[in-house]
C-alpha cells in the first residue's frame, strides 16, 4: 500500500478512495472565469483542481482565486521556483513541479516553503521531459530513464527531509504509460497520480485514458487520477468517474444494457439512453438492466435489482431474473423510472 | 501464441492482425436494412459481421443476405441447433453458439455440419449463461465456473475431432471479464474473441469496453474484438478501431493534443477537433501534435512528424521538436492540413 498524504483535508493514497482531479483551462488572470470553472468542477464532483501559473501576474491572480473557493487547489509551475513559493504562500494546497526544469537553488527554497506550510509536492516526469543523459545511459529505454530520473528527485527530496510526495509519470503513449507506472509502483511507495498526457479530443482521449488508467487501476495502481482531454474540464471529471465506476471503484448505479440485435422487440437504444441519463449520477449501489428481449434479458441479469426487456409492443419488468410486471411499451420507460426510484430508496 | 483459424479468408489468431467485429441490430427478415447495415459496416472497415437468427424465417432471410454480400458472416444461434445447420448450409462463415442451451443430439449435428463445411464455431460462455451446477461446485466463483464450463465444451468438441474453435467468455463486469479471459488464455491455445457484454449506451459502453478490451490487449490476449454498444453498429467499429490504435495495434495517424491550460494562446479545442477529424481515418503511420503553447509543445513532441502550437495570435509549426514556420492563427489550421498531406505522402 502507498503512503497516505493529504491535500487540504483530502487523503490521497494509503487505501483512501481514488480522488478525481481536473485542471482549469482559462488563464487564471481571468479570475471570474477561473472561479466559474472551479465551481462547475465542484458541482460535477471533482475532488481537486489544478491551475497553471506561468508568471507573476498569474501567481497574483491565484491568490485572489484561492480566497474565493474552498476547493483543494494545486498550483502547476514550470521553470520559475519563485512562482511556486508565491503560490504556496498564497495558500496552494499542493504544488506540481518538474524538478528537472528548475535551478537547484530555487528547488531548495520550494522544498523549504512546502515543508514549513505542510503541503505536498507532486513530482512529475513525462515522456517528453525526461533527462536526456539518463535516456542515453539507458539506451533510449524511456521506462528505465523515467524511473531513474524520478529516483534522483525522490532521493534529493528525502535527503532534505521532505516526504509529502506524489509521483506522476505520464506519456502520450498508453502502453508506455502503463509500463512506466507498473515499474514505479513496484519501486516506490509514494502515492501515484495517473494520467495519459496529450490524449487528444474527447473521443480518442476517452479511449486512451480508459485503457491506460483502467489497466493500472485493475492492477491496484493509482491513488488519484486526472483524465486529460482537449475539452471542457467537466468532461474530464465525467470520464474519470465513468472509469472508476466501470471498475466498481466508485458508488453509483451499475447500468447494463445489451446491444440491440435481430431479436430485439422495441426501441432499445432510446430506452437505454433515457434510463441511463436518469440514473447516471445517482450514488446508489443498485444494478439496473435494460435488455432487448426476453431471451437474454432476465436470464443474463440474475443479479439486477431491476430490469426491463421488450416483448412485442409490451415490456416486461424483472427482478433477480424473475418477471414481475408487464406494461405497455408506450409508458414503459416512465413507469420503469418509478420502479428505480422505489428500489433506490 | 494462439492457433490460427480462418473465417472465410480472414485469419484469426496465430499472430494475425486483430480483427474487428460488429453485429447487425435490425431483424434479418428485413433483408434490405440488414444489407444496408452490412454495407455501412464494410465501409467503416469492419472485418466480420454477426447476425442473430432467432427462428426459421430468420434463417431463410439469412440465405438471401448471404447471397448479396461478400463480408465474412457469423450466424448467432441459441437453443435450436437446426437453425445453425441451416445457416451453415446457407453459407455462414462461422457460427456462434452457447452449447449449454442446445440438446446434445442437435449439438452433434451442428459440429458435423460445421466440420464438413470447414467453418469454425465460436463457443461462448457469458457470466449470465454459465452452468449453475458448476457455479455451485466452485462456490459461486464465476471465473472458475466459466473456465470449467468452457473446458467441458472444448473437450466435447475435441473428442469429436473438431478444433476450429474460437473462445469467448464475456461479462458485463469489466474486472470479471479481465480475470476470466486471463484465466482461459493461460489454459487454452484457441483464439479468443474479446468483449464486454451489455456495456450500455455509447459513453459508458466506450469506457467499459476500452478498459476491459484494452487491458487484455496490453497483456497480448485477444485475437478478434467486438465492442458491444447500445448504439449504431458503425459506432462499435469506430470504438474498436480507436482502442486498437491507442495501443499501436492498428495503422493510423498518432494524434496527440494537450488539454488546454492557462498557458494556452489560441482556440486549441477547435483546432484539435478539426485536425483530428481530418486525420482520423488516414492509414498512415505518422505522428501529429496539436499543442497549446510553445512551453510544452515542441519539447513534449520530439517524435512528432509535424506539430502546431499557439503563440499569441500566431501559430508555430514544428518538426521533431524544431520550429520551422510561423503563420497567422486565422489560416493556421488550413495550412497545417497541407503540411500533414505533404508528410503523409
Amino acid at each position: 500500500m502507498t503512503k497516505k498524504i493529504r491535500i487540504k483535508n483530502l487523503p490521497i493514497g494509503g487505501g483512501a478512495p481514488i480522488s478525481v482531479q481536473s485542471m482549469t483551462n482559462v488563464s487564471v488572470c481571468d479570475v471570474d472565469s477561473t472561479l466559474r470553472q472551479i465551481n462547475d468542477l465542484q458541482n460535477s464532483d471533482c475532488d481537486i483542481v489544478r491551475i497553471a501559473l506561468p508568471d507573476n501576474k498569474a501567481a497574483e491572480a491565484f491568490s485572489i482565486v484561492r480566497k474565493n473557493t474552498d476547493m483543494p487547489l494545486v498550483a502547476d509551475i514550470h521553470f520559475d521556483g519563485r512562482l511556486a513559493v508565491a503560490a504556496i504562500e498564497a495558500g496552494a494546497d499542493k504544488i506540481r513541479i518538474n524538478p528537472g526544469n528548475m535551478s537547484f537553488k530555487q528547488l531548495d527554497s520550494v522544498i523549504d516553503c512546502a515543508k514549513s506550510n505542510g503541503i505536498p509536492i507532486r513530482l512529475g516526469v513525462n515522456g517528453g521531459s525526461v533527462n536526456r543523459d539518463l535516456l542515453k545511459k539507458h539506451n533510449g529505454d524511456k521506462v528505465l530513464a523515467i524511473e531513474a530520473n524520478l529516483r534522483q528527485y525522490i532521493t534529493y527530496f528525502e535527503d532534505k527531509g521532505f516526504d509529502k510526495i506524489v509521483l506522476s509519470v505520464k506519456s502520450s503513449d498508453v502502453s508506455e504509460m502503463v509500463r512506466v507506472n507498473r515499474s514505479i509502483a513496484a519501486s516506490f511507495d509514494y502515492p501515484i497520480h495517473l494520467g495519459v498526457t496529450e490524449a487528444g479530443p474527447a473521443y480518442q482521449g476517452l479511449v486512451k485514458n480508459s485503457v491506460g488508467i483502467g489497466t493500472l487501476l485493475l492492477d491496484g495502481i493509482g491513488d488519484t487520477i486526472r483524465v486529460s482531454l482537449t475539452a471542457n474540464p467537466v468532461e474530464e471529471v465525467r470520464a474519470a468517474k465513468e472509469i472508476l465506476k466501470s471498475l466498481n471503484l466508485r458508488d453509483g448505479v451499475k447500468f447494463v444494457s445489451c446491444p440491440k440485435c435481430g431479436r430485439c422487440g422495441y426501441d432499445l437504444e432510446k430506452a437505454a439512453t433515457e434510463i441511463y441519463e436518469y440514473v447516471k449520477d445517482m450514488r446508489k449501489n443498485i444494478k439496473v438492466a435494460v435488455m432487448g428481449c426476453e431471451v437474454n434479458g432476465p436470464g443474463e441479469c440474475l443479479d439486477a435489482d431491476v430490469g426491463i426487456a421488450g416483448a412485442n409492443g409490451r415490456c416486461v419488468f424483472f427482478k433477480y431474473g424473475k418477471i414481475y410486471k408487464t406494461v405497455d411499451e408506450s409508458v414503459a420507460v416512465e413507469e420503469f423510472k418509478r420502479e428505480i426510484d422505489l428500489i433506490a430508496k
